[in-house]
């Protein structure tokens, strides 16, 4: 089979851990310690995001004196892809001698009028308290909105996170699949470029501050590479149903109909369902699975996590059983 | 022919300019303008520095107050891979449309035991003067050199610059480049890897803090792909014999003998001198070139910049014509 796997930006930075390097590599080691095995009977492609170390990029970029002006988007998620990227590609050879890996930068096309720059919901970098974000709301013009249970919220810098149309590196991305490379590419969703802004006057490749959603960047990726199965890994084990409440189950299997009809929170859950269900419907023969990083290879076979497919399954409803006989 | 060309990371972000996005982007347009014509006819391959940039970034991960411990070298350097590749990628794709263009993350082994850990020659980021320097210095534990003439001389940052040994993505930058491909590849001399460290009892693949020189690694990587032309492009036009006095003259023709013979400045030049008589000694069918930036191709005919070969030229002795004339 011919495998993406995306890994979120937060499982290589959880919530209250310092953003040191040696903090990020151990998770990094984590993820490869899950992936390696895969290795051994697919073609895998993997790739990442980038919301907590673009951020974090961001913030430091902003503090620069030494710049008359902060460096966009682009530019730090093409810093966070030849890091991430660095990261994943060493712990890789370290975990299979001989494996052949290489990381590929990566553009990703989007439309210069996408409507997502005048909505910005992608988080990335750090959690500040109210107050402290209306203080770097106001000092550095950033839109920054709450995240979290109401009443418990921490507030984030949100950006335009715009559709991905096409993935500039795709035919040097088959050519080493096709020659028995694993390839780590698209990394935070790849590199914001638009070509000729209409309403700019632009003409040619230009970088855009945005950050595209890296799952659908995957699902994107998963489809143009005519990939079997699209692996979402995340930190949590699978879609839940009834999440929060005494009747919470895993969702085990849906078609993208079924879980389309699901409610799912917007920015964890919403995009690795949207990006299951791009990639499914109207394709048969391919499989996505969401859940933890640590179940990579139990994903692939329904056996942990929440399994899509267009094809109906065996009920014709969301299988759903409870945790505990997971 | 095959070429490798080394872009200077000064060449990027000159002396006295803000750092920024824009800044550096004017400079990698101008580099881009001189190189996409060499693609037409030539396979391509192009790799740069990143002193200023990376010095940059460790000045900012030092300011980073959410960080219990700055970033190594090895990551920022993979940081710098992805900007400036991005950078180049995107507008070797603006100068030629149709043109096939990536950037692949490259480590570079080092040993773990290099002498050069004992003493740190390689300047990254900003100069300082004296007094700011010997605060900076005591404040983060750096170790920092003054550059330029004595007496007027700026101080910057110092950090251990070892060895290239190996190129661990050659296989797959030929795998592209026998596919047609134009390759940016071991940005910043590659990052620094060790392979078990025989001191510190490592094993595998691990991150050194230090950078590796540019020009020695496009030496190597010219050497290990076998290339015809190695083109060491900076900000002056040629090696200068009696430089700073009147007898001052373009040095256009040496063996590598001949170069080694003449006195360069160690930190400048002398990388550029050493790395051009490493790919063509004992390899007579190969030239290296050292020169403007604006003057690639001039360089590959020897119409300009300093032209080096194993063959000996027509005379014995290195030829030298006054910059009037060049």
């Amino acid at each position: 089979m011919r495998i993406v796997a995306a890994l979120g930006g937060n499982a290589l930075l959880q919530r209250g851990e310092a953003p040191d390097a040696a903090v990020q590599l151990t998770h990094v080691a984590q993820a490869v310690h899950a992936l390696a095995p895969l290795t051994a009977d697919h073609e895998l492609i993997i790739t990442h995001g980038n919301g907590p170390q673009v951020g974090m990029l961001a913030v430091e970029s902003a503090n620069d004196t030494t710049l008359t002006a902060p460096y966009p988007m682009d530019v730090l998620t093409a810093q966070t892809q030849g890091m991430i990227g660095y990261w994943l590609v060493r712990e890789l050879r370290n975990a299979r001698s001989g494996l052949k890996v290489v990381g590929v930068l990566t553009d990703t096309l989007i439309d210069a009028d996408d409507p997502a720059f005048d909505h910005p919901t992608k988080f990335v970098g750090p959690r500040y308290p109210p107050r402290e974000a209306e203080r770097i709301a106001d000092a550095r013009g950033w839109c920054l909105r709450p995240e979290g249970n109401p009443g418990q919220a921490m507030w984030r810098r949100v950006v335009a996170s715009p559709e991905p149309l096409d993935i500039l590196e795709l035919s040097a991305i088959t050519l080493l699949l096709d020659a028995g490379w694993v390839v780590v590419a698209a990394g935070g969703g790849g590199v914001p470029v638009t070509n000729g802004g209409s309403a700019l006057g632009l003409s040619g490749l230009a970088g855009a501050d945005a950050v595209i959603d890296k799952d659908l960047t995957a699902a994107l990726l998963a489809e143009r590479l005519q990939a079997d199965a699209l692996l979402l890994l995340t930190d949590v084990p699978a879609i839940m149903t009834g999440f929060g409440t005494p009747q919470a189950r895993r969702l085990i299997r849906a078609t993208p109909a079924q879980l389309r009809a699901l409610p799912l929170a917007q920015g964890s859950m919403g995009p690795k369902a949207e990006a299951a269900c791009r990639f499914t419907e109207h394709r048969p023969g391919v499989i996505a699975a969401i859940g933890s990083l640590t179940d990579a290879a139990a994903l692939l076979t329904g056996r942990a996590g929440t399994l899509v497919r267009a094809t109906p399954h065996d009920a014709d409803h969301p299988q759903q059983v409870g945790g505990a006989r997971a």
